[in-house]
């Protein structure tokens, strides 16, 4: 059910643009598996004492099966599309249009890579729309 | 006043890498400055026909004479921390700690650059707490 870690570089000189070119692909791929219901996929790719955390609702989840359980579970006819990847090093951010039923809403999400290339941790950020505060209208354009 | 922008390396083989090292500088600088309320140094870092949003007000601002005034006006005794920045070709991801006053918030941000390494697009969130929503609580804790 596990697909292996990708291998690391042997060789020292390229190995960081190995290890980002690595992280951007996990990273795209995580996407990828979640928006497919891909389980076992997603599973291959996350470090089994994996993080994830809400610092808007400090929630935190730990463990790659109670994660599974809380994507598996979690309600609505959800979609996700990337709109950005950037990948450094082991460290990746993910800039996601989020669609569920006719509603829609960026999400931004940090992740962390292990030694191993797998997901260890999982930082979710899911900004809500707001009024403007009042005094910047003739700075700004609205759309 | 404007700091000369940064020369383009002239070896094709490391300019991604090159490229990516510059980025990486450029969004750190950017918020050191902010921070420093360094208006001159952060000039020199922006492109004069730079956009600025903010997706959930839906609001934009575009040049960099705006952009100046909005932050130089912007209420509050507002502080800037890097908790991460990701870099990756000429795109970056700023994950900010923002303190103002007594009250914390993170924020995440993203940065392009242009052909001559200035910001050209910056997109800011700002996430705020919330209530999580019941039946999920077997699988995460709380802090």
């Amino acid at each position: 059910m596990r697909a292996s870690p990708p291998a690391e570089p042997a060789d020292g000189r390229v190995r960081g643009v190995d290890e980002t070119a690595l992280t951007r692909r996990v990273a795209a791929d995580y996407v990828d598996r979640l928006e497919n219901r891909d389980w076992p996929g997603l599973t291959a790719l996350l470090a089994e004492d994996m993080v994830y955390e809400m610092p808007q609702t400090r929630e935190r989840i730990r463990g790659r099966s109670a994660f599974l359980r809380f994507n598996i579970d979690y309600p609505g006819e959800w979609h996700l599309r990337v709109r950005r990847v950037v990948a450094d090093g082991r460290a990746a951010a993910l800039w996601l249009d989020v669609r569920v039923g006719a509603g829609q809403q960026d999400a931004c999400a940090w992740l962390e890579l292990s030694d191993s290339g797998l997901i260890s941790r999982i930082v979710d950020y899911w900004p809500e729309p707001y009024d403007p505060p009042a005094g910047r209208e003739h700075l700004v354009e609205r759309w």
